[in-house]
């Protein structure tokens, strides 16, 4: 039985888990839709299968989670509202998977998030309270107010039903175009890359599952190649969803199992992949949703002659934001 | 029989060229996804279908109208060379259809056509002529340019098999959605405008059909009102694919059996819409592939109530002009 470092047993989500989540967002969550481009196919010399979570309800992936999350606390009598912490997506996906369900929601954002997250959590209902993530413990802010409130804390990533969540989404992938050789997803905390791993065992046994996150931030990798979870300092990276600075204790048992390595991508790589997104596929992704296709359409990790599964993983990004990217690269 | 101002009979096509269009680009145009919003529909009262055209080979709904022309001229015998002029996307359209098919293009584009465009069209293996679209005639240039080289000139909307082939993305709209009561399409020469209502009469009988054209050019609603086709100096829009300044006359006596109305957008109204798609629904649109969606969400067209269908035709704008619209409105 794993243990967290406080000593307390953690539980870690199975495949099972993530059946259960499948059947709680049935009908609720999108089935988003696995694109293709003959473009990339032939820049790669691989068989490049995109998931299309920008196109998710709320515009990411971590709608599966919260979703999943917040079912399984109504199931289990918990119903006095839930509290949860995040630079973002999932903030917009308890506060709007809480709406749904008719539980109050309150979310701790850090004060320098995206203008239009923040609007849009406001827009599900949900109560925003902000602090600074360069110098404020968020965890700490968002256990106090959910003991105050009598409320359930959701985290982003390291919690069973949200890692169980997540994976429903490369659990779709592999039902719709079949087994894989290889599944890259970007990787901030680890629910999402946990989650596909799961999936993955159970579905493509054969497949390789590799994480991407920001070069800027790699304690993801740090920790893989050390056996052990590695804690840096908060990164600065334009994949402002991915700028955790450990991973969790749900998800790393997971990731020593089943993933075989983390890669890494600059900035400037994320930028490009949202030009060959927006001006060749014609779809906005968000930085932190380019990480997993940066590292294969840059050629940081070799596809050619195989079957890769792309998980793109939101498209929370507003305008003002986006082109000033553009800019400046071209700076 | 209809004739042309010139005296010359013209075919104007029927729902059955639309029937064979369908047969001859069948697994080569994509079957493109039709995408709804709830953000959309709670604005409009209506419920609006969007047939995603910018998700079409080469970007636009003209691969259809092109690819269709090209295999009726090689069913026909002709096989030295296409011709075609167009301010974007018809180029881009014949020169992929042309190479699929193994068919040599010349396009003539004016020389202030976007750059992505110009680039995009010789990239498919087209030899690119230039014209100045404010002092030149670029029908002249094509026609001298085709009896030159023995080719078959392909104009971007006054053909009956391009209008046939624009007609088959309505007519996949209407099957997978089932009928409507309101079709909307952007309008530039009436290729697209004309194809759809073909296929609406047949198949969604019930169905008012309405075209949407840059207010700065309303020549398409002036020709509507006069019952004959009005020309208008070319005019300035940032929909640059419906700078057209008059319909064509194989388009217009199927608009005036038709065509209910043809109402007209502003460019800021185009930018809104823009946004909306980028920042809600995560696509990117270009400015005239926003015309039939700005009037319905703008509501310039009252639309609460019905099954709206509302083609967007398409996505090819680069990203830095993309952006320098946003900014133009900022300022």
């Amino acid at each position: 039985m794993a243990t967290s470092a406080a000593g307390e047993t953690l539980r870690i989500p199975t495949f099972e888990d993530v059946q259960r989540a499948r059947s709680r967002i049935a009908g609720v969550a999108h089935r988003t839709p696995v694109l293709t481009s003959r473009t990339a196919d032939a820049a790669t010399g691989a068989r490049l299968f995109f998931k299309a979570e920008n196109f998710q309800r709320a515009g990411a992936f971590k709608f599966r989670g919260a979703y999943n999350a917040i079912a399984a606390l109504q199931e289990s009598g918990q119903k006095r509202g839930v509290v949860a912490f995040s630079s973002g997506n999932h903030a917009q996906a308890i506060a709007y998977a809480a709406r749904l369900q008719g539980v109050a929601a309150t979310i701790v954002m850090p004060k320098d998030a995206p203008e239009m997250k923040v609007a849009a959590t406001r827009g599900y209902g949900a109560d925003v309270v902000f602090y600074d993530r360069y110098t404020e413990d968020r965890a700490a802010i968002g256990a106090k107010l959910a003991a105050e409130r009598g409320a359930a804390l959701i985290p982003p990533f390291d919690h069973p039903d949200v890692i169980a969540g997540q994976g429903t989404a490369v659990l779709e992938l592999i039902e719709e175009v079949g087994e894989l050789d290889l599944i890259v997803t970007p990787l901030g905390g680890g629910g999402l890359l946990a989650g596909s791993a799961l999936s993955a065992r159970e579905r493509s046994p054969g497949a390789v599952v590799i994480g991407v996150e920001p070069e800027a931030g790699n304690d993801g990798q740090q920790s893989l190649r050390n056996g052990e979870i590695v804690r840096i300092p908060v990164p600065k990276s334009i994949a402002d969803g991915a700028l955790t600075n450990h991973v969790g204790e749900h998800n790393f048992p997971i990731l020593r199992r089943e993933v075989r390595e983390i890669a890494t991508v600059s900035d400037a790589q994320l930028v490009e992949t949202m030009r060959f997104f927006a001006e060749r596929m014609k779809i906005i992704v968000e930085p932190t949703g380019c990480l997993a296709a940066a590292a294969v359409l840059q050629g940081v990790l070799p596809s050619a002659g195989q079957r890769v599964g792309v998980v793109i993983s939101g498209g929370n990004v507003d305008l003002a934001t986006f082109c000033a990217l553009f800019s400046d690269i071209r700076d």
